[in-house]
């Protein structure tokens, strides 16, 4: 075989490995959205099954050999940039990662987080952490199994971020976050003394459901989400999920008095789904070059419309009459001002999702050290509501009452998703350093806002983001696109500027 | 390895292929109930995927082996309703049959059938047989290539009638068919000839579909159908699917004018969902001992809950006080009389899903006689729309005004399923001769009907029928239920006594 065919048959192998991943895409979204509690044992076995099928064909030996034969070739390898050898480096990356990990230890994964996903959903709903805490307890056993078969240098959690963030270690996290908390910590002390309050009962104002629905749909299509390749459904805890080139598809949760949820819970999800729908089609499928970078700068797409473009005063000059529209009466004696600031709001609050951004990376900074401190073995899954109590009072000065509204407000935990959090406010951090790039690019976008015209920032993020799939590593495509390395300076700035202006600082 | 270990090996390998045939039912139904139709040709290569896996792994020569093997011990096969020797026996069947299809052949068909499937929906939408036709043509060509390589006696036919009714034969249907259209055109001409007429206009009076969705699903639950481990969703041709032990679903189609639909589609596939339902479970899960017997046994189960429950007169005597409660103003100068032979009427009429339980088997000996055509090569698909309505005016003196309610209305032949239509046929006799039966054992069942009492009939068919599996072929299992052959006489008494009631002759 010359390396170019060694090359063919590896693109064949991993679209094949990447039809089987799809169809356990659809087998998870299924059980998230439709499927009876009572056959999730079942549906264990089935993901389990191909979870293993998937892991056994993409650390097959002859996978690596077909590596190293095309790696062989200065045609296929020798463009860093050029697809093959992006194909290339990330094939390289992953099998060598995935060969680490034995079989049994994918599958029983795969089989303990389908189940602990159906217990952490009751054990929520009941308000019952030791409904979770077994399942939890072995799924953090199994975390730090896979650690161990991954190796690290400093920290076990190193090896858990590589798989959400590739490269980023905790040695840096321990640098980024304190001084974050430290400026984010003075904006809260701030707004919280502000005399200046919005009135953000109008936020618990009832609108009924359907109506909602409605609405969210006609946002996530006005801002791009193409509804010819994707649906919108309800789940417990929102997600997008690709299943196909033509198959994207993103949930919410409605609940009739906290419109704020469903609105920017679909804005938040449309945000991943149209990166999802504007990586390249076709000959890429199931390629690197047409996947997404890494957890952070997908986060940065949902972040950049649902709170720069979603909670920008433009984007409500558009929709707000739309919507008072929408829900007739519910809306009439208030301001266009009063809602943009209400739904601005920014106070201490329990549930990660609804938090606001100034607010919402204090939610990741403790949910990281809880996450350090058990994959290091300094911390039992028992102890965990009573350190998430302690740390809420630390940051926010307020405690839980229940643990639905606590430690067990997440699905994260569930699925074996630890290191994944920090990935959230690296996420904040890019969508604002993107915003202010292409603001400046396209010569400031609140006036097309204004008018309901998204397209041309859709555009640029297609053209300086989506369209490169894995081309560049997630700091080297922020110094691509933006001209800097990543830092918080944007989205401190956008903080201070927004909020100052409508708490007045 | 012993007879015994080859038996435990063959269940491990039939239970994972269960499972991954499960793993392409969700693909399917979500297929028909959610997937975007962009992602249609994906969706087919994921299914051919599944559908090459599955064969292959069916066909491995090491099942051939494990079977032999295990047939060689006189304690695995010795009696020949045990579960071993059942389990023995249809798997023997199905890998010598299995052995003789092509894997290319399996992987084809499930690509054509899923991109047909999508063409046949757009082509009736359309009223476009041309669409259509190219898909059609393939798969025929296809059909036709299976029938080769299975092999046969007398009909081409007769080696796709053994997917479905294991060892019914053309000519067998020859016989039978006839005299049953005979007795079915004497009670055409009596109904049409009949002054007593019901007022049908009262079923395309509005029933809002929230409404209709509710009291399908009340009427579900009520004879049995279990919502804990099963759902009712939406489809475009109803179907019922089971993707697991504990999950059943089916479907049905709403029209706002058409209750009818929406009503006795539910009861229909409720049928088949409690069939599902209520096979062994546990440990037989995954092997022939756990399921359905044929499409013929399980058409009976469909149409007994549909029909000789659903339109009876005591099945309205419980629930028309709560369907007038549920559609308010409606059906008030309605009386249960009249509504009871609304839902009983019976003329000639396009499409067979809503066709009555008279003119029901006439839709089938069409499309028999066109499938057998077109299987033997004696009819050209191009030809099929000119042949159809031929046959509409000569079994009913009408003609469809388009093909949408013509040769496009039905999704099988989308499927590739030729040999399917006889089943339903079938299906009705067996689920008179069955009701005969349980009403004579449970001394008489229109009392508790009247009451919305329908378990001890669930639990007559549970006992009787589903617990056993595939412990007896359809034939067999008709004897040992019934202690008769099936015979048409039980159906055509039902139809005259009922009919000759309503429309007095």
């Amino acid at each position: 075989m010359t390396p170019e065919q060694s090359y063919e048959e590896l693109v064949r192998r991993m679209k094949e490995i990447t039809v089987l991943g799809n169809t356990a895409g659809v087998l998870g979204w299924d059980q998230e959205v439709n499927m009876p509690s009572a056959n999730a044992p079942y549906r264990a076995d089935q993901l389990s099954l191909l979870a293993g099928m998937c892991h056994q064909k993409f650390t097959d030996p002859v996978v690596g050999d077909l590596i190293s034969d095309a790696e062989s070739s200065k045609n296929l390898a020798g463009d860093p940039l050029g697809d093959s050898a992006v194909n290339l480096r990330e094939w390289r990356h992953s099998y060598d990662r995935s060969r680490k990990l034995p079989q049994k230890l994918v599958e029983e994964m795969a089989r303990v987080s389908s189940n602990a996903q159906v217990e952490w959903v009751e054990a929520r709903k009941e308000n019952k952490f030791a409904r979770f805490q077994p399942w939890l307890e072995k799924i953090v056993a199994l975390v730090q199994e896979q650690a161990k078969c991954y190796g690290y240098k400093d920290h076990p959690y190193d090896a858990l971020l590589e798989d959400y963030e590739p490269g980023l270690t905790t040695a840096e996290l321990n640098k980024l976050f304190p001084p974050l908390k430290k400026s984010l910590a003075e904006m809260v002390a701030k707004i919280t003394s502000s005399k200046r309050q919005p009135d953000s009962s109008i936020l618990k104002r009832a609108c009924p459901i359907p109506a909602q629905q409605a609405f969210c749909k006609t946002m996530a299509e006005a801002i791009g989400f193409d509804f010819t390749k994707g649906r919108l459904d309800i789940a417990a805890h929102p997600f997008t999920t690709g299943l196909g080139p033509s198959d994207t598809r993103i949930t919410t949760r409605y609940e009739e008095t906290n419109f704020e949820n469903s609105f920017f819970s679909t804005l938040h999800e449309a945000g991943h789904g149209i990166y999802d729908q504007n990586l390249p089609g076709d000959d890429h499928y199931g390629t690197p070059r047409a996947s997404a970078v890494s957890l952070g700068i997908h986060e940065s797409q949902s972040r950049l419309w649902e709170n720069l473009v979603g909670r920008s005063l433009p984007f409500w000059e558009y929709f707000y009459p739309q919507l008072k529209k929408s829900f007739p009466g519910v809306f009439d004696d208030v301001s266009l001002e009063a809602f943009y600031f209400a739904v601005n709001h920014s106070a201490p609050s329990f549930i990660r999702t609804e938090s606001d951004e100034v607010t919402y990376n204090l939610h990741i900074c403790l949910r990281f050290d809880i996450e350090t401190a058990l994959i290091s073995g300094n911390l039992k899954t028992g102890d965990i509501p009573g350190l998430w109590n302690d740390s809420m009072k630390k940051y926010f000065g307020i405690v839980p009452a229940t643990d639905s509204v606590g430690c067990l407000q997440d699905v994260h935990w569930s699925h074996g998703s630890f290191g994944y959090f920090p990935t959230y406010t690296l996420g904040n951090l890019y969508s604002a350093q993107f915003f202010e790039k292409a603001d400046k690019d396209l010569g400031g976008l609140g006036s097309g806002f204004k008018k309901g015209n998204f397209a041309p920032l859709k555009k640029w993020l297609n053209e300086k983001i989506h369209t490169h799939g894995q081309r560049y590593r997630a700091g080297d495509l922020c110094k691509v696109v933006t001209g800097r390395e990543l830092t918080s300076d944007y989205f401190l700035n956008y903080l201070r500027t927004k909020f100052g202006q409508l708490y007045g600082f």
